[in-house]
């Protein structure tokens, strides 16, 4: 497969320069990042600080209409310091190991910057973070806990308005994606859109550990996606910790990162480029069972499904069962949620049998706040529950879905207008739209439902 | 380990023999046989037909003062075909493969029996359908829908009373364990008492596939055991079909069964011989766990546990948390239920806090109903909930867990008291004890419980 780069201009070309009210220059530049649902799932580091996977995984970008993080970063000789919000609350830069390993990457690789006025700031200066500093404002269109993988969208998003702003020039292909993974692996995977590979690499140091698209968003038009929100008791446990404990006891997890992802992946990639839906639904759902399998195989146990997951399993299958072939294919993270994949032909009854079997939280006032589409949930309303496939009465599971997205897959990060900046031009700080969550644009009752 | 015979007596010695009201003569027995715990795990058959397994495992055989399956066998030339009545209902023993082959399997080695009168019945005439035929009446103490192993103490219990009745004579040590394997492969394991192997064998006609005591019952005086019965929402996928489609589909089962099973079987072997809970109970419940896994990894996936299970794991993991090592230990089979071993030091205060955390469902009208053993009650209010693994009020999950049995490791086979016979000895059909569950004397709660 080609290697692609993040963006087909130059890093760098499309940043503001300007000036504070104080007269000091700044660069900005905002950008949105779409999150990513890995289909061959990744789970297991060979190297912890530097985000190295056992085995190599592949995922589809969902598209950031739907779900995506929002990022604006300003640099300045104004600023005192390197600073972070993030949704509306200011979080201690020092103390996240993970987004200095993000921002000393980018620096490293920044070029020499013309401002305004037309001066030249050398590349040593503008990365040396005692002369210039960052503000970094970031919001997210989904709650962090509902756990759709929002630390993809999140450090992909990071990792490229940051490359922006310092005119990053990437020293080999992909170099950004590895930068990304420094901050959460599959973020790495968040850098481009349509199908794309996280390569595991060999190198100790992680410089061949770097993601590269398969295909791009638009090759399978009709692959859709329904993303299921379950209720979650409690909360998981965490991946970076989980994933340690399973490296170091599941014997079932060390077999699959030998022996079984390497094949799936040469076969799911085909599948995908050949958009042979039953081969790639089939994988999908194997791979996430054999994940979950080997978080259950890990001492003591990590359960991320629940018994909400394990009906909507089941019901896939029904599905499948009743068209005959494989139609629909679930997956689920590091969490109860189910995503599943279709296409074009099934949405509706699928939606229309999902909605039936798990009718909205009592809580909401109608179906138009529990699915994210209303041309979704029209069409759902119209094709209405497959003969057979109907809920009996007195089996509904009321508000065991808190909410359904209707999206499909999407393209990597996108530049955004000035005028949509998370950041005050004129004080550098956030901006008033920051804290009032200025990201959720495209998903009105979700933050509601939610809540 | 020794290589041990089911019974101390030679097999047939303790048959008893007498004439119907109509004159004829009989043979008959009375047998109770216990169920067992694997706790390394028989998942998956490398031959269907013969029961034979894919990996050895290892069990502890319960108590069959609370659990046990009971039958009764009388053969006569007055009868005019096999018959078999299970639980007070007629069952045809022509639809049955299973019962055919182990009563074929032990009519092949009968030998000749000398009756009251002194008349001897060569083994040919005993052992030919068309001569004399086999009235089997049997009984569980447990409802079979609970899951707890019913047709290993059933098929062990058939063989071994059979095996009275017709006087058999293993050719080989241990030949009766590889005739009730092939009624049910676990009930290979429930014809010794103690701590019981049964060896995967080679050989294609599976004559090396039989079970072998590695531990008598009072090896381990200490230890002890908890069995929650749990709710289940619905029908199990069937053990038989779940391991047929896990060996076609789980890679993650073929690497356990080839790689895995081996060194954990040495390894709790050793650990059982040298009383090491720690070591025992780590390997039972990473084992319970990794067959589990494999369920998850079967396409489409098998779920036994559910959300309660996982609930009592945790609940075991904070056990033993709280006391710095591991002193309970839980295993699954195919099914919700937690079987939990534990030492004598430990039991009152683990049954203490099972309870605090599952209460008794609403329905029962006491603890004395919920719990099989008034003396494990009565210590278990004494002990109390060790502090910090209290409930949080509100967070009792009433009724999830329906009965809860406390047992122990125990024997194996017992002949029981003709009185106790579950055929009438002047018509040769069942008594009218059999039909009012003769077999449920030690578990007085428990029937009206999982009603």
């Amino acid at each position: 497969m080609a290697a692609s780069t993040a963006a087909a201009a130059p890093l760098g070309a499309t940043s503001t320069t300007g000036t504070l009210a104080s007269g000091e220059p700044f660069v900005t530049a905002t950008f949105s990042a779409p999150t990513n649902i890995a289909v061959i799932k990744y789970w297991g580091k060979r190297d912890v600080k530097l985000n190295l996977p056992i085995n190599s995984s592949v995922s589809v970008t969902l598209n950031q209409d739907d779900l995506r993080a929002m990022t604006s970063v300003m640099i300045s000789p104004a600023f005192e310091k390197d600073r972070l919000w993030l949704n509306g609350e200011e979080e201690d830069v020092s103390k996240s190991k993970r987004i200095q390993t993000v921002l000393a990457g980018i620096r490293a690789i920044a070029t020499d910057r013309t401002l305004a006025d037309g001066t030249v700031v050398p590349a040593a200066e503008l990365a040396d973070p005692s002369k210039w500093r960052a503000h970094i404002v970031s919001a997210n269109s989904f709650p962090t806990a509902a756990g759709l993988a929002s630390s993809a969208a999140g450090y992909a998003c990071l990792t490229r308005v940051l490359a922006e702003v310092y005119g990053a020039a990437e020293p080999t292909p992909n170099a950004l994606t590895a930068i990304a993974r420094q901050g959460s692996g599959s973020a790495s995977r968040s850098l481009y859109g349509g199908f794309v590979r996280w390569n595991m690499g060999a190198a100790a140091d992680g410089s061949d550990s770097f993601a590269e698209q398969v295909a791009t968003a638009d090759h399978w038009p009709d692959l859709e996606v329904i993303v299921c929100v379950v209720s979650a008791d409690k909360k998981e446990t965490g991946s970076t910790a989980g994933m340690t404990t399973s490296v170091e006891t599941s014997e079932l997890l060390a077999h699959r990162a030998a022996a079984v992802v390497e094949p799936r992946l040469s076969a799911i990639e085909a599948a995908y480029t050949a958009r042979d839906f039953p081969t790639f639904g089939a994988i999908t759902m194997r791979d996430s069972n054999q994940f979950h399998a080997c978080c259950l195989d890990t001492f003591p146990p990590i359960f991320y499904m629940n018994d909400v997951s394990k009906r909507l399993i089941a019901l896939v299958h029904r599905f499948n069962a009743k068209h005959g072939s494989i139609v629909a294919a679930y997956t689920f993270d590091a969490g109860p949620n189910a995503v599943i994949y279709t296409t074009k032909a099934h949405t509706a009854a699928l939606l229309a049998t999902v909605m039936a079997h798990f009718p909205r939280p009592a809580a909401l006032a109608s179906d138009a706040e529990y699915v994210s589409s209303a041309p979704a949930l029209e069409a759902a309303k119209a094709a209405g529950v497959p003969a057979g496939l109907e809920c009996p009465s007195g089996d509904e599971d009321v508000g065991a879905v808190r909410y359904i997205y209707k999206t499909t897959p999407g393209d990597g990060p996108r530049r955004l207008d000035d005028s949509a900046s998370l950041v005050d031009s004129a004080t550098g700080t956030p901006a008033a739209s920051a804290a009032a969550g200025a990201a959720t644009a495209g998903s009105a009752g979700m933050a509601a439902a939610l809540a």
